[in-house]
């Protein structure tokens, strides 16, 4: 519709997530009227990206060192894991305040359609701490939180399969259920079926 | 929350308009999974943007050329100009395609307070237009498109003014009214004013 470089720039912008033909267009037109040095920094940091960015050794989240903040806290409770999806997840988690342990990021869920078989997660890396903590930092429990969808589930069930082997590890899910501040009528029936089935007793 | 390249992105991706947190932090994982050449077509869009966009000498729309495709286009009828505010209200007006003339870019809308008089809007190259035209060529109706709102009535106001002093030029002001599919029970009362005052005999 439009020419040129502008109508290159809507393209581009359109080819994001979440960024339809009309937001793509509105974003466009701002960065005509901002100043350059705007734009450089936009520019810039999609260039540090594009150069790769580095994850945490121990855990496998984004991070600007060989371990992340998390995993070099001193204060975080080593003997607790929270597995992920992705890296996104770990904010997500954190945001609650209620956790003080250490992730770890598995990089996807199993997903034999799309090719995603075990090898491809980083299940051999969380086996592996677990099983390698010096005797006073040992792993008690691993919350596994993985997206409560197909693939996640299917993820979820085979991690318990896995760690059945660590005798004395503690393996927990989040629980599933109706969301707060929702409403019953509006629940979908996995969601209210889930929220039944892990009915509390009072 | 993230560390270093990847916040920096979030960062800059949350100043655009209408990105929130969290599709700053969608597209920049997004971005993570991408091939970089991705990245390149999207930074170097950004890049001739920011080197500056040319207009279109004649209607002051953003146009690859001297002249843009519309300007340039021997089939348009040009003795109708079509005024809006910017250049995205082209595209708009041209997907309604019940309109076949050229288009006069403003630039904006007068906005005394916030200090945009008419010496800043492109108004003395809309009268040049009107007033210099060629005998077959010359200009019959001008269609007023800005905004429906404070600084576009103003705008329209002044404009209906300026163009008196053109003998038989036909000054038009898009219609006010209900949108097409809407409910006249959450209509505004100034939108429904506008449809009452307006109202056409069947």
């Amino acid at each position: 519709m439009y020419e040129g470089p502008v109508q290159d720039l809507i393209d581009e912008l359109g080819r994001l997530p979440g960024i339809g033909p009309k937001s793509a267009q509105r974003i466009a037109f701002h960065l005509l009227t901002v100043e350059p040095a705007d734009i450089d920094r936009l520019t810039s940091a999609l260039g540090r990206v594009r150069d790769g960015v580095t994850y945490c050794e121990e855990c496998g989240t984004v991070s600007d060192a060989d371990r992340c903040r998390i995993c070099s806290d001193p204060r975080r409770d080593r003997t607790r894991i929270c597995v992920v999806e992705e890296p996104k997840d770990v904010p997500a988690v954190e945001r609650t305040r209620e956790y003080k342990g250490l992730y770890h990021v598995l990089g996807g869920a199993l997903n034999p359609i799309a090719g995603v078989g075990p090898d491809h997660l980083r299940i051999r890396e969380l086996l592996a701490r677990i099983g390698g903590g010096s005797e006073d930092e040992e792993v008690a429990e691993v919350i596994i939180a993985t997206d409560p969808n197909t693939e996640g589930e299917a993820t979820a069930t085979y991690l318990v399969r896995m760690l059945r082997d660590f005798p004395g590890l503690a393996v927990s899910r989040l629980a599933s259920g109706l969301p707060m501040g929702s409403d019953i009528e509006y629940a979908d029936e996995m969601t209210l079926g889930r929220a039944l089935s892990g009915r509390r007793t009072l």
